[in-house]
């Protein structure tokens, strides 16, 4: 999962951010590892030991960074989140707006939850381990559709309309698309997935 | 919750099916029990006992019924999926088809979350107690929009399309609308919600 340097030093429990480039690689491999962990054997099964032995560090260097199990869940569900935003900001191209824009950002998801089919586990666990982070990642999901949506609005692109409404309905579709079409069954070109949903968006669906 | 006596009845462990009418609210009650047992603590922190406590009946009778917390929770996510399409179900006014009935559907599930706001933790919670269960409530409801479509395009009141992608696509827009208008804020009224989400699924929300 590409992070920024930043972005992955912040990861570390309070007080424990890794100052030099070996540290932020410590920090990475503790944090690809505690996704396999926490997504093959869920938050209670899954241990320190577990997430050390996959990272192949000693356990000393987990306290380096992290201060419990809790704390690197927090900081994997927020990783997890950054990398879907990256993700779906590395699929815009320049000048592709409103609903072509949200198009690229679905086929991306859907090509994401493909090669990332652990993410929804874990988010979605986080609902129970980890509320707030559950919470901050589909809030912050949907007001980014949002903030797309309104910048195509004022462009003149799209209908005037409740943009967060539409953000939240746009996110939830492409969770719900990403669970069928990416992690349960990956038969169908992500591309045709994401054309039925533009249809949908650019044009609806009422016969004329 | 209202579902058929049928459904309740199917609701027990093979074999321990109630045969009377006393045997069917028994059953209901603990049901109802379990709905607020899991939805308070959680799979793992709930217990038989405290689901006994919550219906006022002895521990005897949850084993007349039930043979385990995995059997009680498995019939409640199937007792709660049905409760939601016999929502939906009831929302359905004779003659109104197309993107109206979807319109009506929403509002009336936006109505069941804040009233049943446990459902999104059991349901999201079977996701790892119970995924067989989690995948056939999506993907029933799912099938269930996809067959309303069909008929709505067989109808030509629909331009054709996939109905499946559709309904995979309106069922996770629900979900989400639920969550963040029915479950996390009431403040807005239902109907302003689904209203927003018709326009699109019936025009979209490109310009002309």
């Amino acid at each position: 999962m590409d992070t920024t340097e930043a972005a992955t030093s912040s990861a570390a429990s309070p007080g424990k951010e890794p100052r030099t480039a070996r540290g932020r690689e410590t920090l990475r491999k503790l944090l690809d590892a505690a996704a396999k962990e926490f997504g093959d054997l869920g938050f209670h099964a899954a241990s320190i030991s577990g997430i050390t032995r996959r990272a192949g560090t000693a356990l000393g260097s987990f306290y380096t960074y992290f201060d419990s199990k809790e704390a690197i869940f927090s900081a994997l569900v927020r990783d997890m989140s950054q990398a879907v935003a990256d993700a779906a900001a590395a699929a815009m191209p320049q000048g592709v707006t409103g609903v072509a824009r949200e198009q690229e950002v679905l086929t991306a998801f859907l090509d994401f939850a493909r090669s990332h089919k652990e993410i929804y586990r874990i988010i979605d666990e986080a609902e129970f381990a980890d509320p707030a982070s559950y919470r901050a990642h589909y809030e912050g999901a949907a007001r980014r559709i949002a903030a797309r949506l309104d910048d195509a609005e004022k462009a003149g692109e799209l209908v005037p309309g409740d943009n967060e409404v539409r953000g939240w309905a746009i996110m939830g579709a492409n969770v719900f698309l990403g669970l069928r079409y990416g992690v349960w069954d990956e038969s169908r070109p992500a591309e045709e997935i994401a054309a039925t949903v533009a249809a949908l968006l650019r044009d609806g669906m009422a016969a004329r």
